[in-house]
């Protein structure tokens, strides 16, 4: 099922709901109302009220959520209630950091496969995968990862997104600090890291 | 001056407003009307019209922005008018992505320290840096460094918020998956890079 008319800023808060409901239910904690889990998140309750409705809103007036079934609902609305595979490319620095990251495995996402350009990363193990050949990402169709990472510098970002969505991609986390155009079908979501650092100074009080 | 009731979705685009417009001013145009804007950056015209109007907008009706005084009024909004300051802590792979990512200039944010716990990082140059000891933190004040980027492992990163804050910094750019606890007084961004991937599934469409 897909919804319509649903603000991406709302599909972004979801996954903080899933987690900390996720935390709550292994603390056998059996029902939450949207003020605490408000509380524990920094939001509002009625942000988490109005974001949750969108789906038809699965709490009841005056108890609260179920635990058990905000984590599998909000699985379920995010496509999370299966094992979700991506493809890394790039294994600089950033690639890296990714690959040892420790939070994807929570939302039931594997990092599946990692490619590189440089001949001397290629065969070498990251993580538990062997790192393979760039050349060869046309092989992701039939492995069925359908989600990629985009870790490449800047100017060869398009490049790979092409490949990518050749190679039957459908969604794209790209760290490149650059705008990547692709067909209307496939979602891109782009982390630029500086952008984030220039909104920063906007909070600091001038002396 | 500080703006009041300015959503921080809209502090978040204007970054990519400036960048846009730095690059049309060195491709020597002159005036942009919000409706091309929108059109190289993929939002609607409302939204660039809205989110300028916060800060009395400063377009002309039927012409446009004079794209000049579009470069120094976002700067002078989000305080980037000045080169500013900031300290990493963490220098592994993520920390090392981070120094030697180039976007950072482009906006006048200057990474001008960078601290790790590692006593075989500390006094290494990365990136034109010499990597400190992460005890010499409270250095930062008498230096001018006020805002601080976390890309420590997650159980440290708390320890790493608090310590910052002691020595003045007042904005956070935090990469690890957790929320830190701080005074009203400071601002955090927390970039989640698994809570990115976990939204990407909701857009692939089912077979």
């Amino acid at each position: 099922m897909r919804y319509y008319r649903v603000p991406d800023e709302t599909i972004k808060r979801l996954p903080i709901y899933l987690r900390r409901a996720i935390r709550l239910s292994e603390g056998q904690v059996k029902c939450v109302s949207s003020k605490e889990l408000a509380s524990l998140l920094g939001v509002t309750p009625w942000q988490i009220r109005k974001d949750l409705s969108y789906f038809g809103g699965f709490g009841t007036r005056g108890v609260g959520y179920n635990v058990e079934n905000l984590v599998s609902h909000i699985r379920e609305i995010l496509r999370l209630d299966v094992v979700r595979k991506a493809a890394l490319v790039g294994v600089g620095n950033l690639g890296s950091a990714i690959l040892a990251f420790p939070g994807f495995r929570s939302y039931w996402l594997e990092i599946a496969a990692a490619f590189d350009i440089d001949k001397r990363k290629v065969g070498k193990k990251r993580n538990g995968l062997v790192v393979e050949d760039v050349a060869l990402l046309g092989t992701l169709k039939e492995r069925r990862i359908d989600m990629g990472i985009i870790a490449v510098p800047d100017d060869a970002a398009q490049n790979i997104a092409d490949d990518l969505i050749k190679a039957g991609v459908k969604a794209i986390l790209n760290f490149a600090p650059r705008y990547i155009e692709v067909p209307k079908r496939v979602k891109v979501i782009t982390i630029d890291i500086a952008l984030y650092l220039a909104c920063l100074p906007y909070y600091v009080p001038s002396k």
